[in-house]
């Protein structure tokens, strides 16, 4: 099967800068100004995919950013694999600790420098490149379909209703996705748990106007003070969330799971090392990977309130805001934890000031069984491109949609992701490696060769 | 001395445009980028002193932004009194919450609205038009000294040493403040205790770079949510400030005293309407006169880190901040306090974080004893001007000058401020009635005309 590296690697210039074709629209979903550039990934994307192969292609409107779809039926008695990804990429604020901008993609040292370059735009580009290669190569074994939408990021708050809308159209075996990391350049690992994610704003207010903080500090509240001393109490010194209700759902996993998840290979002290931090951190009893795989967790995302400029300005403010997300597992449902964060939130709060509590977004958990055909195959595609097994994980990250496509279109996903832990996504300088996004091409193509058998000895 | 108000009523539409003029100039001492500013205001000052009727006027260099310098000496047998105000102001942010722009004075509702328009270049600016007034009409009864200086918003870090090289010039028997306020429209006070101020900036950092919150949220140590158990625990539930030390050195007033002081008209239903909160808050055991008059506090003034902007981004900051500011009572040293500061918040640090903790400023508290001939020479003044003799108050605010003036000059000063609390100093939409500026500049002719009899008396 060499012919697909070496098809990979004669036409690798054209696929990055296809690839970069992408990442220069800065089609960020979180911000409203940015709803144009939504329509030209999407458009981008619709190209892309009829380029590669597809029969059609279409931009899907939604009740949000649009949805491209397309297809190629080749067997109604074939399997057929839908690809979902998503075009949509985060904020890329702090600018000011990108070495290069952020949305014109640079590699340097091997690596593509750019938001997106991973999380999602790199990751989905490696299918519609797959699906090229084996267009070209006739070697497509089963109907492919593509589903790329434009809000993973805020939650894909408008694809579960797309998804009940087009549910025929949708029709397929497995969902194959690639969102999620490898443990480590050479160690291939596929990802069958996702926490969920419930995403709070916080808003507390004291006096209607801010106050000279001479003149009324101490004699007011300040909801700056009462917004930490809220905040504070929401965790306590074992690391375990305070919200009453909050560990109720929580799946507990087995003494002998715990054993199992603990064979992954990992070293705290790198760990530590490539963060720059003294001690790890988190809920007693629970090593690191047990923390982000099996536990749910609190972080304040973001904080705000007074003056924040240089220099000092001594104001008591008005208002002080926070943004907190919670990372759930399975079972623990995200609209009852964010209905239990809201009711907790008002009670604590003291009758100084006033307290606004808005859902921003969330999503459930998810966990795949290791005996689906899909894992299997996935499994016999990472060991012919590593040469070695991959080894399943439960990661921390979230996501949202894949709990809905299996509630609403009844199909399990297969995470097949290629990302790095030291990609930065969500952060300055993400990167993707070029390795990764060949390898991970190749791994796509051979899933596909082993998919059809490993679905029929089910 | 109807004449005195005959002036101002006749030229009073000249003086506001004069102060207009200064106001424009946005002098904001915090930010470097109005460094050219503050040259601006100085000179504008400069000449209005001279067109006042100074004798010489001059802008002085010290080690930061320059003071204006002028005098008028008319005999030097007669008293000498030195007006300080200062020319600088707060920065104006959030800009969007102002009803005109900070920097573009304007009159509505018989209230001059601008950043300034009291704090403190509109009471500065009635000292000028007092001099030109006395000037004007042969009324001067004392030698008149100028310093106007450009830092007090940022604890004037620089007019100690100026003072200390300046010690001849700036000689005098008293020193004439208006920095401050009336209790009420109607009910006029003198300021006789100022707090004390130590200014800190906070920094925690965990990871080097932002995180992605769900692959590693609950493992590493979240910088904003450690910031804010730091912060939280400053203060602990009875509304004392938990720092070790630093209730050793405030002064206690005495039952008797305090009884005094719980006699000035304070209505707390309204001054609960006025803020719209439900109760006030505080320090147990103290009124809220006494809680922001003789009782330390601390304040957050400003917090960030993380995403603030618009929606939801999953990101475990690598940083967090605070501005955190502590009034003190005096006898409590601010240096000394700063330290303590310091120690304890790098004390309660987890071993998951670094700290760097920064004191931007401070300065000492100040009481003045209420049988100095000048506050003898400014009741009187009142008296006439308001028909009501004023009340001694304790502010909760800082002028950290004034210890120093004391300290390095041996002088005292007296507080005629004309501020009121509505007048929004340091927030958006800052006012000052002009009724309280054409009193202001009668209240300060008639102490000139009183204060020579009261040295005498001495």
């Amino acid at each position: 099967m060499n012919e697909i590296k070496k098809y990979i690697d004669d036409n690798l210039n054209r696929f990055l800068e296809e690839l970069f074709g992408l990442i220069r629209i800065p089609s960020i979903s979180s911000k409203s100004e940015h709803k144009d550039d939504m329509y030209r990934a999407a458009e981008y994307i619709k190209k892309a995919l009829l380029d590669a192969g597809l029969d059609k292609a279409e931009v899907m409107e939604t009740d949000g950013n649009p949805v491209t779809y397309g297809e190629k039926i080749i067997d109604k008695n074939l399997p057929t694999v839908l690809v979902y990804g998503h075009m949509d990429v985060m904020p890329a604020e702090p600018f000011e600790l990108w070495n290069s901008p952020p949305f014109e993609p640079e590699i340097r040292d091997g690596k593509i420098y750019a938001r997106g370059a991973d999380d999602d735009k790199g990751q989905s580009f490696m299918h519609i490149k797959a699906l090229e290669l084996m267009n070209k190569l006739g070697m497509l074994t089963c109907n492919i379909k593509f589903m790329i939408e434009g809000e993973e990021e805020v939650g894909s708050p408008n694809l579960g209703k797309f998804c009940e809308q087009h549910k025929d159209l949708l029709k397929a075996d497995v969902i194959l996705v690639s969102d999620t990391g490898l443990i480590a350049s050479e160690i291939p690992s596929i990802t069958v748990g996702l926490r969920g994610l419930s995403f709070m704003e916080v808003e507390v207010t004291g006096p209607n106007k801010d106050l000279h903080s001479g003149i009324f500090g101490g004699a007011v509240a300040n909801p700056a003070n009462v917004l930490c001393k809220m905040l504070a109490s929401l965790t306590d010194e074992k690391g375990r969330v305070t919200i009453p209700g909050f560990y109720d759902d929580v799946m507990e996993v087995s003494a002998e799971e715990r054993k199992q998840m603990a064979k992954a290979p990992f070293d705290l002290e790198e760990y530590k090392k490539a963060l720059d931090i003294k001690v790890e951190s988190g809920e007693e009893g629970f090593s690191t990977n047990e923390r982000t795989g099996i536990r749910p967790s609190l972080d304040i995302n973001g904080i705000w309130g007074g003056y924040t400029g240089e220099g000092a300005k001594t104001v008591l403010p008005a208002k002080a805001f926070a943004k907190v997300s919670m990372r759930l597992v399975p079972n623990q449902d995200n609209i009852k934890i964010s209905e239990l964060f809201e009711k907790h939130f008002k009670a604590i709060a003291p009758e100084s000031v006033k307290v606004k509590v808005t859902a921003l977004h969330g999503g459930q958990g998810y966990v795949a069984p290791l005996d689906m055909p899909a894992y299997r195959a996935a499994e016999k595609a990472y060991n012919e491109v590593y040469n070695k097994m991959p080894i399943p994980v439960r990661s921390g990250g979230s996501i949202p949609i894949i709990a809905t496509f299996e509630e609403v279109l009844g199909i399990k996903s297969i995470l097949m992701g290629f990302g790095l832990e030291e990609d930065a996504i969500h952060s300055p300088n993400e990167n993707y490696p070029v390795l990764n996004f060949t390898r991970g091409i190749e791994s796509i193509v051979r899933f596909y060769q082993h998919f059809p058998e490993e679905l029929n000895k089910k």
